[in-house]
Protein backbone atom coordinates (compact mmCIF):
# COMPACT_ATOMS: atom_id res chain seq x y z
CA UNK A 1 0.00 0.00 0.00
CA UNK A 2 1.23 3.09 -0.87
CA UNK A 3 0.36 6.40 1.00
CA UNK A 4 0.40 8.50 -1.89
CA UNK A 5 -2.58 10.93 -2.00
CA UNK A 6 -3.91 9.21 -5.24
CA UNK A 7 -4.52 5.97 -3.26
CA UNK A 8 -7.99 6.63 -2.16
CA UNK A 9 -8.81 8.18 -5.07
CA UNK A 10 -8.44 4.98 -6.64
CA UNK A 11 -11.74 1.79 -6.85
CA UNK A 12 -11.60 -0.45 -4.14
CA UNK A 13 -10.53 -3.55 -5.46
CA UNK A 14 -13.20 -6.49 -5.40
CA UNK A 15 -13.04 -9.38 -3.58
CA UNK A 16 -13.17 -11.73 -6.42
CA UNK A 17 -9.25 -9.83 -7.52
CA UNK A 18 -8.19 -10.30 -3.82
CA UNK A 19 -8.90 -13.95 -4.04
CA UNK A 20 -10.85 -14.03 -0.65
CA UNK A 21 -11.57 -18.04 0.12
CA UNK A 22 -10.55 -21.24 2.71
CA UNK A 23 -8.82 -24.31 2.12
CA UNK A 24 -10.61 -26.85 5.10
CA UNK A 25 -10.51 -30.19 6.13
CA UNK A 26 -12.16 -32.27 8.57
CA UNK A 27 -11.16 -35.13 10.78
CA UNK A 28 -13.21 -37.03 12.48
CA UNK A 29 -11.44 -39.45 14.78
CA UNK A 30 -13.70 -42.36 13.96
CA UNK A 31 -13.77 -45.51 11.60
CA UNK A 32 -17.12 -43.92 10.25
CA UNK A 33 -15.18 -40.95 9.18
CA UNK A 34 -16.25 -40.95 5.61
CA UNK A 35 -20.32 -41.11 6.19
CA UNK A 36 -19.46 -38.22 9.05
CA UNK A 37 -17.68 -36.26 6.74
CA UNK A 38 -20.57 -36.54 3.79
CA UNK A 39 -23.70 -35.93 6.26
CA UNK A 40 -21.95 -33.03 7.74
CA UNK A 41 -21.15 -31.68 4.20
CA UNK A 42 -25.09 -32.57 2.79
CA UNK A 43 -26.15 -31.00 6.06
CA UNK A 44 -24.42 -27.11 5.20
CA UNK A 45 -25.76 -27.86 1.69
CA UNK A 46 -29.34 -28.53 2.53
CA UNK A 47 -29.16 -25.71 5.04
CA UNK A 48 -28.32 -23.11 2.15
CA UNK A 49 -24.68 -22.37 3.46
CA UNK A 50 -23.25 -23.47 0.08
CA UNK A 51 -24.86 -21.06 -1.99
CA UNK A 52 -23.22 -18.81 -3.92
CA UNK A 53 -19.98 -20.14 -2.79
CA UNK A 54 -17.37 -22.33 -4.96
CA UNK A 55 -16.72 -25.44 -3.10
CA UNK A 56 -13.79 -27.92 -4.60
CA UNK A 57 -12.56 -30.92 -3.39
CA UNK A 58 -9.30 -32.86 -3.54
CA UNK A 59 -7.31 -35.76 -2.23
CA UNK A 60 -6.51 -33.42 0.66
CA UNK A 61 -8.88 -30.35 1.53
CA UNK A 62 -11.20 -28.53 0.02
CA UNK A 63 -11.64 -25.39 -1.33
CA UNK A 64 -14.12 -22.63 -0.81
CA UNK A 65 -14.41 -19.38 -2.62
CA UNK A 66 -17.37 -16.99 -3.29
CA UNK A 67 -16.81 -14.53 -6.78
CA UNK A 68 -19.67 -12.35 -4.84
CA UNK A 69 -19.17 -9.32 -2.46
CA UNK A 70 -18.34 -10.08 1.24
CA UNK A 71 -17.62 -13.55 0.80
CA UNK A 72 -16.18 -13.59 4.49
CA UNK A 73 -18.94 -14.25 6.55
CA UNK A 74 -20.74 -16.98 4.17
CA UNK A 75 -17.36 -18.88 3.78
CA UNK A 76 -16.92 -19.13 7.84
CA UNK A 77 -20.51 -19.78 8.07
CA UNK A 78 -20.03 -22.84 5.54
CA UNK A 79 -16.94 -24.09 7.59
CA UNK A 80 -18.26 -23.36 10.97
CA UNK A 81 -21.71 -25.50 10.07
CA UNK A 82 -19.47 -28.22 8.72
CA UNK A 83 -17.31 -29.00 11.81
CA UNK A 84 -20.15 -28.56 14.33
CA UNK A 85 -22.38 -31.21 11.93
CA UNK A 86 -19.21 -33.55 11.59
CA UNK A 87 -19.29 -33.72 15.55
CA UNK A 88 -22.72 -34.32 16.51
CA UNK A 89 -22.65 -36.81 13.37
CA UNK A 90 -19.61 -38.86 14.92
CA UNK A 91 -21.50 -39.01 18.16
CA UNK A 92 -20.38 -36.15 20.02
CA UNK A 93 -16.77 -37.51 19.42
CA UNK A 94 -13.58 -36.13 18.51
CA UNK A 95 -13.44 -33.98 15.44
CA UNK A 96 -10.90 -31.59 14.39
CA UNK A 97 -10.62 -28.60 11.33
CA UNK A 98 -7.67 -27.43 9.86
CA UNK A 99 -8.54 -23.94 8.66
CA UNK A 100 -6.57 -21.62 6.33
CA UNK A 101 -8.36 -18.67 5.80
CA UNK A 102 -6.32 -16.80 2.54
CA UNK A 103 -6.49 -13.40 0.64
CA UNK A 104 -4.55 -11.48 -1.65
CA UNK A 105 -3.00 -14.31 -3.46
CA UNK A 106 -5.63 -15.56 -6.16
CA UNK A 107 -3.31 -18.27 -7.52
CA UNK A 108 -0.31 -20.47 -5.98
CA UNK A 109 2.24 -17.78 -7.19
CA UNK A 110 0.59 -14.75 -7.84
CA UNK A 111 0.60 -11.91 -6.22
CA UNK A 112 0.80 -9.21 -7.95
CA UNK A 113 -2.01 -6.52 -6.37
CA UNK A 114 0.48 -3.63 -6.10
CA UNK A 115 -0.85 -0.83 -4.42
CA UNK A 116 -4.86 -1.07 -4.61
CA UNK A 117 -7.60 0.55 -2.03
CA UNK A 118 -8.67 -2.62 -0.19
CA UNK A 119 -11.86 -3.04 0.90
CA UNK A 120 -12.66 -2.72 4.73
CA UNK A 121 -14.97 -5.66 5.79
CA UNK A 122 -17.32 -5.32 8.72
CA UNK A 123 -16.92 -8.06 11.65
CA UNK A 124 -18.68 -11.00 10.27
CA UNK A 125 -21.70 -12.80 12.58
CA UNK A 126 -22.42 -16.76 12.51
CA UNK A 127 -24.37 -18.14 13.85
CA UNK A 128 -23.42 -20.01 16.91
CA UNK A 129 -23.54 -23.71 16.88
CA UNK A 130 -23.57 -24.56 20.62
CA UNK A 131 -20.44 -26.72 20.00
CA UNK A 132 -17.34 -25.38 21.94
CA UNK A 133 -13.93 -25.81 20.40
CA UNK A 134 -10.23 -24.81 21.61
CA UNK A 135 -8.13 -23.64 18.77
CA UNK A 136 -4.59 -22.60 18.18
CA UNK A 137 -4.20 -19.83 15.96
CA UNK A 138 -1.64 -18.05 13.92
CA UNK A 139 -1.66 -14.79 11.50
CA UNK A 140 0.56 -14.08 8.79
CA UNK A 141 0.58 -10.35 7.17
CA UNK A 142 2.74 -11.15 3.95
CA UNK A 143 4.45 -7.18 4.20
CA UNK A 144 6.58 -6.60 1.41
CA UNK A 145 9.70 -3.88 1.91
CA UNK A 146 9.03 -0.80 1.39
CA UNK A 147 5.81 -1.08 0.03
CA UNK A 148 3.50 -3.38 1.76
CA UNK A 149 3.30 -2.12 5.39
CA UNK A 150 0.47 0.43 5.10
CA UNK A 151 -0.28 2.40 8.51
CA UNK A 152 2.25 -0.40 10.45
CA UNK A 153 5.29 0.93 8.87
CA UNK A 154 6.31 -2.57 7.77
CA UNK A 155 6.71 -4.65 11.17
CA UNK A 156 4.81 -7.79 10.72
CA UNK A 157 4.51 -7.78 14.38
CA UNK A 158 2.44 -4.81 14.87
CA UNK A 159 -0.66 -6.54 13.09
CA UNK A 160 -0.49 -9.83 14.95
CA UNK A 161 -0.41 -7.59 18.44
CA UNK A 162 -3.00 -5.78 17.75
CA UNK A 163 -5.23 -9.17 16.66
CA UNK A 164 -3.94 -11.18 19.43
CA UNK A 165 -5.14 -7.84 21.66
CA UNK A 166 -8.25 -7.98 20.16
CA UNK A 167 -8.84 -11.89 20.44
CA UNK A 168 -8.07 -11.08 24.61
CA UNK A 169 -10.76 -8.23 24.95
CA UNK A 170 -12.99 -10.58 22.95
CA UNK A 171 -12.57 -13.55 25.40
CA UNK A 172 -12.18 -16.26 23.05
CA UNK A 173 -7.93 -15.36 23.11
CA UNK A 174 -7.16 -17.38 26.45
CA UNK A 175 -3.21 -18.11 26.06
CA UNK A 176 -0.25 -18.00 24.19
CA UNK A 177 1.60 -21.21 23.03
CA UNK A 178 4.88 -21.32 20.43
CA UNK A 179 3.58 -19.85 17.30
CA UNK A 180 0.41 -20.14 18.24
CA UNK A 181 -2.51 -18.20 19.74
CA UNK A 182 -5.17 -20.33 21.94
CA UNK A 183 -8.39 -19.51 21.91
CA UNK A 184 -11.62 -21.32 23.02
CA UNK A 185 -15.45 -20.47 22.62
CA UNK A 186 -17.93 -21.70 20.23
CA UNK A 187 -16.92 -23.22 16.89
CA UNK A 188 -18.45 -20.15 15.10
CA UNK A 189 -17.09 -17.24 17.53
CA UNK A 190 -13.48 -19.08 17.41
CA UNK A 191 -13.67 -19.11 13.72
CA UNK A 192 -14.89 -15.47 13.70
CA UNK A 193 -12.08 -14.39 15.85
CA UNK A 194 -9.58 -15.38 13.35
CA UNK A 195 -11.62 -14.37 10.29
CA UNK A 196 -12.10 -10.53 11.84
CA UNK A 197 -8.44 -10.41 12.72
CA UNK A 198 -7.50 -11.59 9.31
CA UNK A 199 -9.90 -9.28 7.68
CA UNK A 200 -8.75 -6.47 9.69
CA UNK A 201 -4.98 -6.66 8.68
CA UNK A 202 -6.36 -7.47 4.60
CA UNK A 203 -7.72 -3.49 5.01
CA UNK A 204 -4.30 -2.51 5.52
CA UNK A 205 -1.95 -5.76 3.95
CA UNK A 206 -2.84 -6.66 0.70
CA UNK A 207 -1.60 -10.57 1.27
CA UNK A 208 -2.70 -12.24 4.34
CA UNK A 209 -3.00 -15.80 5.98
CA UNK A 210 -4.38 -17.37 8.92
CA UNK A 211 -4.42 -20.72 9.82
CA UNK A 212 -6.42 -22.55 12.91
CA UNK A 213 -6.70 -25.85 14.43
CA UNK A 214 -9.68 -26.47 15.50
CA UNK A 215 -10.33 -28.93 17.67
CA UNK A 216 -13.51 -30.22 19.67
CA UNK A 217 -14.36 -33.18 21.92
CA UNK A 218 -10.89 -34.13 22.39
CA UNK A 219 -10.09 -36.49 24.99
CA UNK A 220 -7.39 -34.78 25.98
CA UNK A 221 -9.51 -31.77 26.71
CA UNK A 222 -11.62 -34.39 29.21
CA UNK A 223 -8.68 -35.56 31.16
CA UNK A 224 -7.85 -38.55 29.40
CA UNK A 225 -3.88 -38.44 29.26
CA UNK A 226 -2.48 -39.17 26.25
CA UNK A 227 0.98 -38.39 27.58
CA UNK A 228 2.85 -36.45 24.22
CA UNK A 229 -0.45 -37.15 21.74
CA UNK A 230 -1.39 -34.45 20.14
CA UNK A 231 -5.41 -36.13 19.54
CA UNK B 1 18.44 -8.46 7.33
CA UNK B 2 20.72 -5.26 6.51
CA UNK B 3 23.13 -5.27 3.65
CA UNK B 4 25.89 -3.61 5.23
CA UNK B 5 29.16 -4.64 5.56
CA UNK B 6 28.70 -5.18 9.14
CA UNK B 7 26.05 -7.84 8.88
CA UNK B 8 28.78 -10.51 7.89
CA UNK B 9 31.22 -9.71 10.95
CA UNK B 10 28.61 -10.55 13.49
CA UNK B 11 28.61 -13.85 15.24
CA UNK B 12 25.89 -16.20 13.46
CA UNK B 13 22.48 -16.31 15.77
CA UNK B 14 22.33 -19.37 17.93
CA UNK B 15 19.36 -21.87 16.99
CA UNK B 16 18.03 -20.99 20.38
CA UNK B 17 17.38 -17.67 19.78
CA UNK B 18 15.82 -18.19 16.49
CA UNK B 19 13.22 -19.99 18.43
CA UNK B 20 13.20 -23.02 15.21
CA UNK B 21 10.90 -25.83 16.14
CA UNK B 22 7.86 -27.08 14.70
CA UNK B 23 4.13 -27.96 16.01
CA UNK B 24 2.18 -30.79 14.96
CA UNK B 25 -0.89 -32.96 15.37
CA UNK B 26 -1.61 -36.71 14.05
CA UNK B 27 -5.20 -37.76 12.74
CA UNK B 28 -5.79 -41.19 12.72
CA UNK B 29 -9.23 -41.39 11.15
CA UNK B 30 -10.12 -44.59 13.49
CA UNK B 31 -11.95 -45.64 17.03
CA UNK B 32 -8.83 -46.69 18.55
CA UNK B 33 -7.21 -43.34 17.68
CA UNK B 34 -5.88 -42.76 21.29
CA UNK B 35 -4.03 -46.05 21.31
CA UNK B 36 -2.66 -45.14 17.64
CA UNK B 37 -1.13 -41.73 18.66
CA UNK B 38 0.21 -43.27 21.98
CA UNK B 39 1.77 -45.98 20.04
CA UNK B 40 3.46 -43.57 17.24
CA UNK B 41 4.76 -41.86 19.90
CA UNK B 42 6.38 -44.35 21.99
CA UNK B 43 8.11 -46.00 18.92
CA UNK B 44 10.11 -42.73 17.77
CA UNK B 45 10.72 -42.11 21.89
CA UNK B 46 12.18 -46.02 21.92
CA UNK B 47 13.82 -45.28 18.22
CA UNK B 48 15.49 -42.64 20.02
CA UNK B 49 13.99 -39.90 17.84
CA UNK B 50 13.36 -37.80 20.86
CA UNK B 51 16.92 -37.65 22.03
CA UNK B 52 17.98 -34.08 22.62
CA UNK B 53 14.66 -32.95 21.73
CA UNK B 54 12.07 -30.78 23.60
CA UNK B 55 8.21 -32.46 23.32
CA UNK B 56 5.50 -30.45 24.64
CA UNK B 57 1.82 -31.71 24.78
CA UNK B 58 -1.52 -29.73 24.97
CA UNK B 59 -4.87 -29.90 24.22
CA UNK B 60 -4.35 -29.08 19.99
CA UNK B 61 -0.90 -30.30 19.00
CA UNK B 62 2.29 -31.02 20.52
CA UNK B 63 5.49 -28.96 20.21
CA UNK B 64 8.78 -29.87 19.39
CA UNK B 65 11.71 -27.65 19.51
CA UNK B 66 15.71 -28.05 20.34
CA UNK B 67 18.09 -26.52 22.26
CA UNK B 68 21.18 -27.99 20.32
CA UNK B 69 23.07 -26.77 16.95
CA UNK B 70 21.41 -27.81 13.47
CA UNK B 71 17.76 -28.75 15.18
CA UNK B 72 15.80 -29.02 11.71
CA UNK B 73 16.63 -32.73 10.92
CA UNK B 74 16.35 -34.29 14.50
CA UNK B 75 12.61 -32.50 14.60
CA UNK B 76 11.74 -33.74 10.81
CA UNK B 77 13.09 -36.77 11.59
CA UNK B 78 11.03 -37.37 14.80
CA UNK B 79 7.65 -35.99 13.10
CA UNK B 80 8.26 -38.44 10.09
CA UNK B 81 8.81 -41.32 11.94
CA UNK B 82 4.80 -40.61 14.38
CA UNK B 83 3.01 -40.08 10.74
CA UNK B 84 4.33 -43.26 9.19
CA UNK B 85 4.20 -45.50 12.88
CA UNK B 86 0.34 -44.00 13.28
CA UNK B 87 -0.24 -45.12 10.05
CA UNK B 88 0.93 -48.64 9.84
CA UNK B 89 -0.39 -49.00 14.05
CA UNK B 90 -3.80 -48.02 12.57
CA UNK B 91 -3.72 -50.83 10.08
CA UNK B 92 -2.97 -48.75 6.83
CA UNK B 93 -5.43 -46.80 7.65
CA UNK B 94 -6.13 -42.90 6.60
CA UNK B 95 -3.78 -40.43 8.96
CA UNK B 96 -3.42 -37.17 8.60
CA UNK B 97 -0.55 -34.98 10.08
CA UNK B 98 -0.88 -30.91 10.41
CA UNK B 99 2.85 -29.75 10.64
CA UNK B 100 3.80 -25.89 10.89
CA UNK B 101 7.94 -25.02 10.85
CA UNK B 102 8.65 -21.68 12.60
CA UNK B 103 12.22 -19.95 13.14
CA UNK B 104 12.03 -16.38 14.53
CA UNK B 105 9.57 -15.90 16.68
CA UNK B 106 10.35 -18.09 19.77
CA UNK B 107 7.81 -16.57 21.70
CA UNK B 108 3.95 -16.03 20.55
CA UNK B 109 4.53 -12.66 20.10
CA UNK B 110 8.00 -11.68 20.51
CA UNK B 111 9.89 -11.05 17.21
CA UNK B 112 12.41 -8.99 17.37
CA UNK B 113 16.14 -10.49 16.08
CA UNK B 114 16.64 -7.43 13.89
CA UNK B 115 19.77 -7.59 11.80
CA UNK B 116 22.20 -10.72 12.32
CA UNK B 117 23.77 -13.34 10.71
CA UNK B 118 21.56 -16.32 10.48
CA UNK B 119 22.79 -19.98 9.79
CA UNK B 120 22.99 -21.55 6.58
CA UNK B 121 21.44 -25.16 7.36
CA UNK B 122 22.23 -28.01 4.87
CA UNK B 123 19.75 -30.19 3.45
CA UNK B 124 18.47 -32.36 5.69
CA UNK B 125 18.82 -36.37 5.41
CA UNK B 126 15.88 -38.29 6.75
CA UNK B 127 15.07 -41.92 6.30
CA UNK B 128 12.29 -43.23 4.10
CA UNK B 129 9.42 -44.37 5.87
CA UNK B 130 8.14 -46.46 2.64
CA UNK B 131 4.69 -45.18 3.44
CA UNK B 132 3.42 -42.65 0.57
CA UNK B 133 1.94 -39.08 1.29
CA UNK B 134 0.09 -36.38 -0.98
CA UNK B 135 0.59 -33.01 1.23
CA UNK B 136 -0.54 -29.46 0.50
CA UNK B 137 1.86 -26.93 1.41
CA UNK B 138 2.42 -23.08 2.08
CA UNK B 139 5.37 -21.35 2.50
CA UNK B 140 5.45 -17.62 4.54
CA UNK B 141 8.43 -15.45 4.63
CA UNK B 142 7.59 -12.72 7.17
CA UNK B 143 9.76 -9.72 5.47
CA UNK B 144 9.17 -6.02 7.20
CA UNK B 145 9.40 -3.30 5.19
CA UNK B 146 12.60 -1.86 4.11
CA UNK B 147 14.49 -4.32 6.35
CA UNK B 148 13.72 -8.10 6.09
CA UNK B 149 14.39 -8.26 2.77
CA UNK B 150 17.69 -9.55 2.32
CA UNK B 151 18.51 -10.14 -1.32
CA UNK B 152 15.05 -10.70 -2.24
CA UNK B 153 14.42 -7.00 -2.57
CA UNK B 154 11.42 -7.12 0.15
CA UNK B 155 8.96 -9.11 -2.21
CA UNK B 156 7.72 -12.22 -0.18
CA UNK B 157 6.61 -14.03 -3.49
CA UNK B 158 10.10 -14.40 -4.73
CA UNK B 159 11.26 -16.81 -2.53
CA UNK B 160 8.22 -18.82 -2.68
CA UNK B 161 8.72 -19.15 -6.36
CA UNK B 162 12.02 -19.85 -5.76
CA UNK B 163 11.21 -22.70 -3.13
CA UNK B 164 8.30 -24.35 -5.37
CA UNK B 165 10.99 -24.36 -8.08
CA UNK B 166 13.39 -26.27 -6.44
CA UNK B 167 10.19 -28.58 -4.83
CA UNK B 168 9.99 -29.56 -9.05
CA UNK B 169 13.27 -30.23 -9.92
CA UNK B 170 13.07 -32.78 -6.55
CA UNK B 171 10.19 -34.00 -7.91
CA UNK B 172 7.67 -33.49 -4.69
CA UNK B 173 5.67 -30.93 -6.44
CA UNK B 174 3.40 -31.65 -8.67
CA UNK B 175 0.79 -29.65 -8.85
CA UNK B 176 0.17 -26.34 -7.69
CA UNK B 177 -3.84 -25.17 -5.53
CA UNK B 178 -4.83 -22.14 -3.95
CA UNK B 179 -2.80 -21.08 -1.64
CA UNK B 180 -1.05 -24.07 -1.55
CA UNK B 181 1.65 -26.72 -3.72
CA UNK B 182 1.10 -30.02 -3.62
CA UNK B 183 3.79 -32.73 -2.61
CA UNK B 184 3.68 -36.41 -3.15
CA UNK B 185 6.35 -39.05 -2.02
CA UNK B 186 7.61 -40.68 0.70
CA UNK B 187 6.26 -39.13 4.25
CA UNK B 188 10.06 -38.44 4.67
CA UNK B 189 10.49 -36.75 1.33
CA UNK B 190 7.74 -34.75 1.46
CA UNK B 191 8.55 -33.23 4.45
CA UNK B 192 12.20 -33.06 3.99
CA UNK B 193 11.10 -30.64 0.79
CA UNK B 194 9.32 -28.34 3.02
CA UNK B 195 12.35 -28.45 5.39
CA UNK B 196 14.39 -27.51 3.32
CA UNK B 197 12.75 -24.62 1.49
CA UNK B 198 11.62 -23.11 5.26
CA UNK B 199 15.35 -23.66 5.93
CA UNK B 200 16.54 -22.03 2.96
CA UNK B 201 14.73 -19.24 3.18
CA UNK B 202 15.52 -18.57 7.01
CA UNK B 203 19.03 -17.68 6.06
CA UNK B 204 17.88 -14.77 4.27
CA UNK B 205 14.45 -13.77 6.24
CA UNK B 206 14.72 -14.18 9.94
CA UNK B 207 11.25 -15.25 10.50
CA UNK B 208 9.48 -18.05 8.19
CA UNK B 209 6.84 -20.50 8.42
CA UNK B 210 5.22 -22.97 7.11
CA UNK B 211 2.16 -25.18 7.02
CA UNK B 212 1.98 -28.63 5.60
CA UNK B 213 -1.63 -30.97 5.25
CA UNK B 214 0.34 -34.31 5.11
CA UNK B 215 -2.64 -37.36 4.07
CA UNK B 216 -1.59 -40.65 4.22
CA UNK B 217 -3.95 -43.67 2.82
CA UNK B 218 -7.34 -41.38 1.96
CA UNK B 219 -9.73 -43.15 0.52
CA UNK B 220 -10.35 -40.05 -1.92
CA UNK B 221 -6.49 -40.98 -3.33
CA UNK B 222 -7.92 -44.39 -4.06
CA UNK B 223 -11.20 -44.16 -5.83
CA UNK B 224 -13.71 -43.71 -3.20
CA UNK B 225 -15.73 -40.69 -3.96
CA UNK B 226 -15.99 -38.44 -1.27
CA UNK B 227 -17.90 -35.72 -2.80
CA UNK B 228 -16.73 -32.48 -1.66
CA UNK B 229 -14.89 -34.20 1.42
CA UNK B 230 -11.68 -33.43 2.93
CA UNK B 231 -11.34 -36.82 4.03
Amino acid sequence: MTASPTASTRAPVHPRDLGVGARFSVHPHCDRFVEVILGALAEAREAGLADSLVVETDEVSTYVGSVDDAPEERIVAYVSHVLAAAHRLSGGGHVVGHVLLSRGCPGEAACDLGAVRLPIVAPVRVEPTGVDAVAQWSLYPLLDGGSGGGSHGGDHMVPIEAAIAAARRRGTAVAPAHYATRLRGDVAEVLATATDAWAGVGAEVPHVVTHLTVSIGSPSATGVDTDGAAA
